[in-house]
């Protein structure tokens, strides 16, 4: 029972904060003899990196993945492969600028985790949110980039798909246009829209939500298992653990409560290459099992509570007072939350893929 | 890594099918002392039974509940008593009509399990669901009513708040109207009218889907953890496993998304029993864990994929073929899911709040 | 976190007390397509059964079990197999005789349990030791017998090795005479010996330790894992939670702190079937993984602690007493540890067979 | 189901190798406000470090450790103190040598596990013995400090008992002596004889096997769970788990087999400071239970397995061949397991000290 760890065979335990030395994780469970480099990691890493755009925080880390452990040189090829014994990840805090946050340290900060930790722990680490900062998911994306070489026939990608009340039109989907612009949007007009848009709220000093939509592709029939350990219910979790979101949906959703049986069951019907749905409400999982269609989550981003308006709170001696957040933040923590959804997702189907290679019963 | 069992400290492990002998479950981590009758288990059981109203399914089951183990009367007082050991519930299935399912035996009902346990397991069981039905959901209320004894400050309510798109009033919300319709409705106009509204999908042999709403008070800050064991997380993964539910979310929930953070993030102000906050889009929970606001959680049920129109699918053998689902079915199955919401509900906070009294970090 | 659970793919939770309704598991994990019926589970319960010979106690408990859920006849052979859905299993008390036990409801046995629960719950269960009467062990044996079936080519034998003082001539070990005597004896003039001796103790109202050895033959190099999962680890803990064991060894087990390097580490040739090892001092484990040698076990067995003899003890209110107990008591209990231990370690390796399947790291 | 994690609410996982970059793990569990510096680590990791007397391997490493995340001022204080969040610490490898493993990578060495790693990944790593090397116990003996601190009023001692056939005199026993010699021995004649008989064996490069006792004083009434989480199982698996472990007992452990009820049974009278044992038989167990008594375990550990004579082999390809292990190794590997055997108490107990704080059932 540890509250940094998930997975059951495929297990990740994080640690770090967010103004500490390091962050970083052990990725135990991963087969021996898959290729794994450093870049594989930095890759997805990146995409996740602060300060790329104007969109997201200010702070600048380099997030230089280390892998301290569970890989060697194969005796007879030289690549590096993983040995099946865990594999550690170190990421060094460079950029901490803690001073930024000394004069909340006594202040409770609306709509984040400062009241709890202190209602939990006693004591709070104030500097940037400590461990419940989104730094964390830094981590997150570095073992769903191993997560991602276990299935190698899966492809995991995520979108935005809204910003505050103004959606993508999904008929303009196009994966390609994912890498174009700063907000992960498949929808290149929405994209155009969200930048003026965000801009705005920028300045302001305020701030959105969003919507991501992550999707994997190549799930074959028969992953996942029934009752608790559902893949939807893991995927619920899993994504409902990312910082800031407060829903979760499978396939249709919560559009399904609004459906008919004759309108929301997936017809079936032969295919050429097997069998195949007529169409995709379960979202890709029935009874918690993935049924060959495309597994489709979505979960919802509050807009981010570090705004520079002044806001009412109380402070740890429990007198009302006033707050402000300045420091450097995401106007839209949403758009940050694409790669550590598709992380979460790729974690989620490694560890349901390695039950599956042992057909686990249960 | 069960499939069958969910909690921590509290743990629950199930078993047993829809047409089998009997269902039942486990429960772990009771603690001793606490007074347990059969009576305080029935009392949950029989407002989850099917039968009660025409909008349920006609199967008829006592669900009579047994306790096996895990209690004795105690030595001085004679009252019967949890001793710390497991407590073992049954319940034995009685009206089980298996020849219902016959014809079914070799198609696929669509929107159903039947085609991804055929595909994870090689076979399953077609009378009635198997292992899939939601008959299972009787041992998770049986549970949750002894999680309810371990929790005697918090009281856990479910609701029903709409019907396929119909939402209720919520300015006419009353508690007390929830005993008085058949839908778990706290609208009394809201009932009037899903009573006219549902019996025209059941004369049709269609269904609709529906949202539940179950509110936890009572429960105080601190309560909870961080990052992968938060309440929510641990919430949605609770009510994802629930037959036929296809979204989850906390406090305000997708509308977050709509949201700016100047009116997304509740503010606090010192109140006479301590401190507050001036409104809960929070849903109870920040970081993961509890901030002594009501804890809020919504789910989506889908409806029933057992239809009278017949559908497109496919048999065993891969080719093409239509069905029609006869048997005894519920016309909304989002009814039946309010008592399981609360019994969910109740099993995650009895884990948290044992958690929490042993202080444990991590 | 279960303390009445063990496994992590072949998973066992067991429930019920001595004198209680009835005891029982949940067997979860077990691969389905798997044949299984109420006489495979019976057939090895009944070597356990009590009441077999006067060196056994003498409760007579038919040890009747019922298969509740988890299998169903196969749709096209007939045959009952296992579905893959949690095996629940139920053996009803019957001869309970609880008036026996009144008498000491307030005293704490030596050498029993009944101090110990009393200091962690708050009560216990005096009538015949509850929860941790040898009785719960039945359950594990019922596992055993699903265990065994997922695992054809291995075979798990137990012996009893030593009593009191008295060793075996491990020349002499014929594993035919097992079941040719009541001690599972594999040397027939120890067993001849063993029954002079026993019925001595047995008279004077006494009782003595023993020492059993498992062995499992056919387990393949390479299952098993390494640091805190190791196969020897996890029969160490398995053997050590049964009932009155003090002691565990692999292989040379506490003999090997006595020997050299030359003399200890066993040398490897390659033989007509493989790679071989000249000896066996590892007992087929090294590093936590198989060597493809046979794994060998031995547990020391403590003697009943329930004896004639009138023994100082205190009240549940602190005050000196003495105390002497009758009721029905194996003057061996190491006897029945047999079946128990060799149930122990089909659970245990059917576990790591499956986790071998799946190829898991970590 | 982790292979490198072990402890439930105290949680340790553990990664590195031999010769990697560094060795390190994750402590998740550990209760907030607890005063904790580099220097409560390092102390016990300098008693555990090699190269210390040349009755140990000489490979030179400063074991210096780095506390990553976990920690922070406290707010009032200044003092050091945990948060609740993990506890990650590193220690960097600086003596790898890796050269001299060169020549036995085709070859499997008897008696280490070589073989089985092998036989398990399909690669191993041959570097010191990658993952299997006893460097990893370093990174318990971290954890086991932290352990030491969440358990102020528990002592936790270990004293190697035995080298090869020769005992201690336990009527010589001082607690006093173990600082004062390389051995960690509380005899001080036995260690004045060791020191000439290890010299004997280290010269000839051949090696010997060793037992090791570990106490817990202080730990009262009630620790530990019943069934599968019995302390005395825990800690079965604990100490087994270690490098070489290959038995271990409890109390009077193989011992208590070849006693009568009336010698085994420790008897109870009231004393002085609450009710107590006049024999401790037990080990300070029943039931799984903690009785108040010192909690006593012994392990046996078998000689290393690398010596300078020849042995015989296979290598990769199956062909027979010798080996000679040269590189740097422990004549008695015994010795400083008892550190790592120190560690492990502490962590099991920490573990279940938390769990009974929280009064958990189950």
């Amino acid at each position: 029972m540890s509250h940094n760890t998930f997975g059951h065979l495929f297990r990740v335990t994080t640690f770090g904060e967010s103004h500490g030395i390091a962050i970083g994780c052990v990725v135990d469970g991963c087969p021996p003899l898959i290729p794994l480099t450093n870049e594989d990691i930095q890759h997805d890493l990146d995409r996740r990196r602060p300060g790329q755009s104007r969109f997201t925080t200010q702070r600048q880390e380099p997030d230089t993945v280390k892998i301290l452990s569970g890989v060697m040189a194969h005796p007879e090829t030289g690549v590096q492969v993983t040995t099946g014994t865990p594999i550690a990840l170190l990421i060094e805090n460079t950029d901490q600028r803690s001073k930024d946050y000394s004069e909340i340290k006594d202040k409770f900060r609306p709509g984040h985790a400062d009241f709890t930790y202190e209602a939990k722990y006693g004591l709070r680490d104030y500097r940037g949110g400590g461990r419940s900062s989104a730094r964390e998911t830094a981590t997150r994306v570095a073992a769903g980039a191993i997560a991602r070489k276990i299935l190698p026939d899966v492809k995991v990608r995520g979108a935005l798909v809204q910003i505050g009340p103004h959606k993508i039109d999904r008929d303009k989907w196009d994966w390609d246009e994912i890498a174009r612009n700063p907000f992960f949007c498949p929808d290149k007009d929405s994209a155009a829209f969200y930048e003026t848009y965000l801009d705005g709220i920028r300045k302001s000093g305020s701030s959105i939500g969003a919507v991501i939509e992550v999707v994997a592709e190549g799930v074959p029939a028969g992953w996942g298992a029934p009752i608790y350990a559902k893949l939807d219910g893991e995927l619920a979790a899993a994504m409902m653990s990312i910082n800031a979101v407060k829903g979760v949906e499978i396939g249709a959703g919560f559009g399904a409560a609004e459906l008919s049986g004759e309108e929301n069951a997936d017809e079936m019907r032969t295919g050429n290459d097997g069998t195949r749905f007529l169409s995709n409400n379960a979202g890709g999982v029935l009874g918690g099992i993935s049924t060959g269609q495309p597994v489709v989550v979505r979960f919802a981003v509050k807009p981010t509570s570090s705004i520079l308006s002044p806001r009412k709170t109380v402070d740890r001696a429990g007198a009302d007072t006033d707050i402000m957040t300045k420091g450097r933040h995401d106007p839209c923590v949403g758009i940050r939350a694409v790669p550590v959804g598709e992380a979460m997702m790729a974690c989620v189907l490694a560890d349901h893929f390695l039950r599956h290679r042992g057909q686990v019963g249960g």
